[in-house]
């Protein structure tokens, strides 16, 4: 069968219900897909599949380098000895048209990814740098129909990724690496808020002493700035093991809260309706600057804008009168 | 004369060379004005105003109460001391449509406020809560032409205000209350990395010894999630007028530093075509959302994404079709 070939909706629908990993694939290849007949498609499809709000949703993000592939693949086997089915949908912006390198890339999820219980997407980042585009969230639905019971998203942390992906999980864990600021220089800080847990990775070898060092700094510096305890942060070596099984309980007693008290109801209401309008913005505003008359005028406007007598208000004016 | 009124284009132009105050206000409610012939006359009268770069442009944010006032009271003594002219550019969210009451609240501003080389002008917050709107720009070019040498432009750090902020001014300061993290809760902590000056304010009585260890406090944690001294930290109290001087002396430097790196210049042209691009976006989409169908529909859609079974394909569809 070819990458392109489209099924029907049935063979879309019941492939998706008896978690056919091929079919999974060929529906999430059609959610990403911005032809118009494959968006038809692909909504006709979303609409005949149930929603599992069972499912626990993940975001998981960090520096390249911090051992994400290789916490996510001791996270996923800890889920599988729970008997947890898991999805791993991972966004990387470095490489947004070779999807199948990344895979290749993570030869520590190896040994899951050959595990009937996992499946494994790596998706194109879409159009924005690091961005998560329109169809991460659809990738994600495909996958709870499919009957996962964790969806992990995985992405790096750089550009608008952070916040997309905080629209998207139930649990956000930001990976870290042990060693004081310059050692996790160049992520953007605002994601500590964004983050429910923090986890110092690589807590193994000459790095253990250095990680237990950074937690206590981490929670000081956390305490100053951010002033409230939800921010749990955790040591871990994933390459060892160490540590994932304590993360692992937190985020149940965490996700049993969240039911428990309504709030992830509230939560994953309040997120639909946001990536709605971020959605609605991005492409009310991509239909606007991709037509071919706008998108020269903007080149022109950019080079005249580094001149100190263009204002920002002729350039407005230049820009929306070329729309009429 | 009226609030409303309009001028010729050479009326304001020599006025607000002439630093008439007057005018100036006049200017600045028209480029405010959202009025079609408004916006055609207000870009007129930019067009024919000189640029000023020798101008410094300063940013102050912090929570409610943490002594904005009465520190940029306490920061603009000090500069007119110096001989210099201080235009005062006021952002309240929490009363947009009030301007008066601003002010009004201002008592620490009270002796500035009639010195003839301060003009104070406390701006509506426009359509978004907390931000700065398409004009703020365009009050600080007029403030620049009338031959202001400071602009602050101050406001609350609440909503998008700071990432507006940051795209205006050169330098950043964030104004934080002495104690530990508890008592600046509230505010959002990616702000952190957008200030260039963290200010621990209120440096007086009681609150003396609080505040530096504070600013020990910070330090360490900036140390530890940031990893760059790019940041200073200082602690002054406005009050007593401790402290005021370093601060003012540190950003000297600075501003030294950037325009003989030409960093100045290169930060000047990146922030105009990024501020180009976030009102371009904006405005974009009010004029979509804006449209009665289409507002109708949104609230419609709202109610319906509360419900589990109508996804974001759905709304968007419904909503995108219906703007053929």
């Amino acid at each position: 069968m070819k990458k392109h070939t489209r099924l029907s909706v049935n063979e879309y629908v019941l492939g998706i219900k008896g978690n056919n990993h091929r079919i999974l694939s060929k529906a999430i290849t059609l959610v990403e897909s911005s032809l118009p007949q494959d968006q038809s498609l692909s909504r006709k499809v979303l609409d005949q599949l149930p929603t599992h709000s069972k499912t626990i949703r993940i975001g998981i993000t960090g520096s390249p380098g911090v051992g994400k592939s290789t916490f996510i693949d001791s996270f996923t086997q800890h889920l599988l000895a729970d008997n947890k089915k898991v999805a791993i949908l991972s966004i990387d912006p470095s490489s947004p048209n070779s999807g199948g390198s990344i895979l290749g890339d993570k030869t520590r999820m190896e040994t899951i990814s050959v595990n009937p219980n996992v499946y494994i997407r790596p998706s194109p980042s879409g159009s924005e740098l690091g961005g998560l585009n329109q169809s991460s969230r659809e990738a994600m639905l495909l996958c709870e129909a499919a009957g996962y019971d964790v969806i992990i998203i995985e992405t790096v942390g750089v550009g608008q990724s952070e916040t997309d992906i905080r629209l998207l999980c139930d649990h956000f864990l930001l990976l870290l690496q042990p060693g004081s600021g310059d050692e996790i220089q160049g992520m953007k800080k605002g994601i500590i808020e964004l983050a429910d847990f923090l986890i110092v990775n690589k807590a193994d070898g000459d790095l253990k002493s250095i990680a237990k060092t950074s937690k206590t700094q981490l929670e000081a510096a956390i305490g100053t700035l951010i002033g409230k305890k939800e921010h749990g942060v955790f040591i871990c070596s994933a390459l060892e093991g160490y540590g994932i099984d304590n993360i692992l309980n937190k985020l149940e007693i965490r996700h049993t809260n969240l039911v428990d008290s309504k709030q992830l109801e509230e939560l994953r209401a309040k997120q639909k309706i946001d990536w709605f309008y971020k959605t609605l913005k991005r492409i009310i505003f991509e239909k606007f600057i991709q037509s071919k008359s706008t998108s020269i005028k903007l080149a022109e406007i950019k080079i005249k804008l580094q001149a100190n007598d263009y204002g920002v208000h002729n350039a407005l004016e230049e820009i929306l009168s070329s729309d009429d």
